[in-house]
C-alpha cells in the first residue's frame, strides 16, 4: 500500500523529535499501522538553522500556508504554537480537506470549538493527544477507555516545571523565586515563567480534558486561575506536619448544579497517589462512576515524549481513513449534536476543604475567637494548630484545615478573620482535597 | 440508526455489571457511541437464579450455543469464564460472523493464538480490554497510544488479591497465612487461592501484555511463575529497612537476547509510584523508547469496573463495523503477518538485582566467605547487613543486595553459600528491580 503523506509545520524541538521517531521506529510503527507514514514536506521558520533530525529527502520551505496547500499531503501535524497564525493554518488545511494531528493546547482551548466545526464541515479529523500531558495517552483513555462512565471528576498534575518547583521545595527546603531561577537555567522553565507557573498552560490543558471529561464545549475564559508564585517554604512544611503536600492541580468536577473548573495550588494527603508526582513528571486522575478513580502518569512534555502522542495520533487517522464520520471518535467525546451544556460553576459556588494560616498576636482568646467565626459561618473545623512563635517573633501561626464548603462561605470566614485586631498580617489560605 | 444486539454469555456478577452500567449510563454512552448499544439474548446456567440486574426485554437461555447462533446478534460477550467451554463458544461464535468481546484472561492467553486465527479468517474483532487490569485501559494505551514507540519493558501489579494481602503485611505487620485467611472471608480471595497468590492469574495477564507490547504471539507456558507464599513478615520488615516494599510483579523485559517473562515478589525502591499501589489496586508500568516511564493505575477487578472495560471494548467495535479488517488495530497490536519471533529467554539469562538473606551462625569469617563467594561468581554487591541475633536464638540474619546479574551467577553463588557449614537452614532471595 501506498505510504500515508504527511506535511509537518514547525521543525523545531517537537518537529525534529517526529521526524526522528518515525525514521527510528518506522518499522514497528507500519507493522503495527500496516501503512508507512512518511513526512514530505515540511515547513521552518528559518530554513538555515541547524536541526536535530535529518531533513533528507523532506522538501522544505519556509511557508506554512505551502504545505497547507499541498495536495499531496494528506495529514498536517501542527507543531508551530502560539494561536493567530496556528489557527489561519489549522483552518485553511482542514477547509482544504485535509486531517490535522496538533500538540497545539492554546489553540484547541481558545479555539477549538471553531477548529471542530470547519473539521465536522469537511469531514476530517483533528487529533490532539500531544496537547495535554506530552505523550501520556489521556485523551485516549478517558474519550474511548472510559466511553462507559459518567465522569464525575479528574485532577492533574498538567505543567511539569511547576511541578519540579514544588518537588524541589519540598524535598530540599527551597524557596519558590531560587527554585524558578534555577529551573530557568536549567531550560525546563522559559524566561517569562507566566505560562507556567502562573497556570495559564495548566488552565488550557483542562479545558480539553473537562470538555472530553464531560462533553461540555471549550470554555477556556471560565477557568479558575491561580499560581504557584505565593507558595512559600514555610507552608510546604506546615502542610508536611499535616501529612500534606501541595501540588498545582487542575481540577473539573461536576456537582448537582455545574462543574468546577480550577488550577490552583492543592495540599492532597501524602499517602496520595497523585500527591507522590515528583519533579517534572504529570499524572491525571480520572474518576468514572464505573470504574472508580484511574490514574495516568508519564513525562508530559519533550521532544520525544510528545512526539510518541503526535505519531500514536497519526496512526488513528490513518486507521479511520476510510471511516465515515459519524463512527470516529468525536472530537469532543461526545458528538457534537450531543453535546452537554451543564453550566461552568462560579468560584463562590465550588466546594472544597481549606488550609488557613494566620500570623495572631500570642494573647489569650485568639483561637477562640478564630473558631467562633468559622463556626459562624457554618464551616466544621477539621483540626487546629497554634504553633510556638519563631524565636523574637511576636506572633504565633494558626493553622487550620476545615471540612468541605463552598467557596463563599470561606471568603466570609476570612474577611472576618482579617478584621480581627489580634490577626496580623495577610491570611494564606490553600484548598485541600482528598481525591478518592 | 438501529440499535447494536449484543449477545451475553454469563449473568454472574460481571454480567450483571454490564447490563446495569449500559443501562444507567446509555444516554452518555450513545451520545459518546453514536449507537444505542443493547444486550438482547443472555445465556445464564441457572435461570432461576437471583440476579444482580434486571433482565426485562432480554431473552433467557441456558444454553449459551443458542445466543452464539442466534443471527439477529451482532457482537458476543463472553463472560462465563474457565477455558474449554469459552474456547468452544468463542469459536463458534466468530466462525458465525460475530465480534467478540471477553473478560477472559485464561482463554486469551492459552488459546488467544487460535482465537485470533478464527477472527481473522472471518474478518471480525476479538477485543479484550477487560481480561487485563479490570477498567484500566491498559491494552487501548499500549497498542494504541504508544503505537509509535519501540517498549523496553512493562511490569504491573496485575493481580489485587496478592497485592492486598502485600499491603496488609506492609502496613500492620501480618503474616501472609493470616491475611490470605482474612481475604478469603471478605470475599476478596477464591477460597482455592492457587490463582491469585501462586501467581496463575498474574501470568495470564503478564502473556497477554507482553504479547501486545513485543508483537510476539502468545506463550503462556513460558511464563516462570513464583506466588507470594514465601513472603515472610521478617523479609518484608528488612526490605522496609532497605528502603523497598516487596510487590508481586508480572514483569517482561527486552534485551539483546530475547524477552523475560516472569511473575515473582519483588523489592521495589519505596521512593517508585508503583511501589505504593496499595490494597486490591491495580498498575502497569510501561516504559517506551519514545514516551520513557508511564503508569496506568485503577481498581484490577469488581464487578463495574471490569463492565466499563467491557463497554469500551463495544464501543470500539461498534465503530469499526464497517471498517476493513486490515485497518482495525490488530489483536496483538502488530499485524498477524508481522508479529516478532524475539524469543523467551530460559530464566536462567534473565538478569536482576538479587536480595538474599541468610541465617549464619554468630562467629568470625562467615561475612568474608560469603562475600568471597558473591566476588567469584562475578557478583557486585550493594550493601550486606548483618542484624544482631533474635534474644535466645543461635543464628543472625544476613542481608545482601546485589546488582543486576544473570540468574545462573545468583544460582551458582546460591548453591555456594548454602554449601557454608555456618549457614544454617534456607537461603531466602527475593529479586530487587529499579524500574525508571
Amino acid at each position: 500500500m501506498n505510504s500515508v503523506k504527511v506535511g509537518l509545520l514547525g521543525l523545531g524541538t517537537v518537529g525534529g523529535g517526529v521526524i526522528n521517531l518515525l525514521s527510528r521506529n518506522g518499522d514497528e510503527i507500519s507493522r503495527r499501522a500496516g501503512r508507512e507514514i512518511e513526512v514530505v514536506h515540511a515547513a521552518a521558520r528559518h530554513l538555515d538553522r541547524p536541526r536535530t533530525c535529518s531533513t533528507e529527502g523532506i522538501k522544505l520551505t519556509s511557508d506554512p500556508f505551502e504545505v497547507v496547500d499541498d495536495p499531496e499531503i494528506e495529514i498536517i501535524v501542527e507543531l508551530i504554537g502560539g494561536v493567530d497564525k496556528a489557527r489561519d493554518l489549522t483552518l485553511r488545511a482542514l477547509d482544504n480537506g485535509k486531517h490535522v494531528v496538533t500538540a497545539n493546547k492554546a489553540l484547541i482551548a481558545q479555539h477549538g470549538n471553531e477548529v471542530f466545526a470547519h473539521a465536522r464541515d469537511a469531514g476530517v479529523t483533528v487529533a490532539f493527544e500531544a496537547a495535554v500531558a506530552g505523550g501520556i495517552p489521556i485523551i485516549k483513555a478517558i474519550r474511548e477507555g472510559l466511553v462507559g462512565n459518567r465522569i464525575e471528576w479528574l485532577a492533574g498534575i498538567i505543567n511539569g516545571t511547576a511541578n519540579f518547583i514544588l518537588s524541589e521545595m519540598y524535598y530540599e527546603g527551597r524557596e519558590f523565586a531560587e527554585v524558578l531561577a534555577e529551573a530557568q537555567r536549567l531550560g525546563y522553565a522559559e524566561a517569562d515563567p507566566t505560562f507556567d507557573v502562573e497556570g495559564v498552560d495548566p488552565a488550557h490543558k483542562l479545558t480539553i480534558l473537562a470538555s472530553i471529561a464531560f462533553g461540555i464545549p471549550l470554555q477556556y475564559d471560565k477557568v479558575h486561575v491561580e499560581g504557584i508564585g505565593h507558595v512559600s517554604r514555610e507552608d510546604v512544611e506546615y502542610a508536611q506536619e499535616l501529612g500534606y503536600r501541595i501540588k498545582h492541580l487542575g481540577i473539573a468536577r461536576r456537582n448537582e448544579n455545574g462543574i468546577g473548573l480550577r488550577v490552583h495550588p492543592t495540599l492532597l494527603p501524602e499517602r496520595q497517589l497523585l500527591a507522590n508526582v515528583d519533579g517534572v513528571m504529570n499524572a491525571v486522575m480520572v474518576k468514572g462512576d464505573a470504574l472508580g478513580p484511574t490514574l495516568y502518569y508519564g513525562p508530559g512534555a519533550g521532544a520525544e515524549p510528545t512526539a510518541s502522542a503526535v505519531v500514536a495520533d497519526l496512526v488513528d487517522v490513518v486507521r479511520e481513513f476510510s471511516l465515515e464520520p459519524e463512527n470516529r471518535v468525536p472530537y469532543l467525546a461526545f458528538h457534537s449534536h450531543a453535546l452537554g451544556d451543564d453550566p461552568i460553576l462560579p468560584m463562590d459556588e465550588v466546594d472544597t476543604a481549606y488550609y488557613l494560616r494566620l500570623m495572631a498576636s500570642d494573647q489569650p482568646g485568639v483561637l477562640a475567637d478564630v473558631t467562633r467565626i468559622v463556626g459562624d459561618c457554618g464551616i466544621s473545623i477539621e483540626a487546629i494548630i497554634q504553633k510556638q512563635p519563631a524565636p523574637g517573633a511576636e506572633e504565633v501561626p494558626v493553622i487550620l484545615l476545615t471540612h468541605r464548603v463552598k467557596e463563599w462561605q470561606m471568603n466570609q470566614a476570612c474577611e472576618r478573620i482579617q478584621a480581627l485586631d489580634s490577626v496580623k498580617g495577610h491570611l494564606t489560605r490553600f484548598r485541600v482535597e482528598n481525591l478518592e
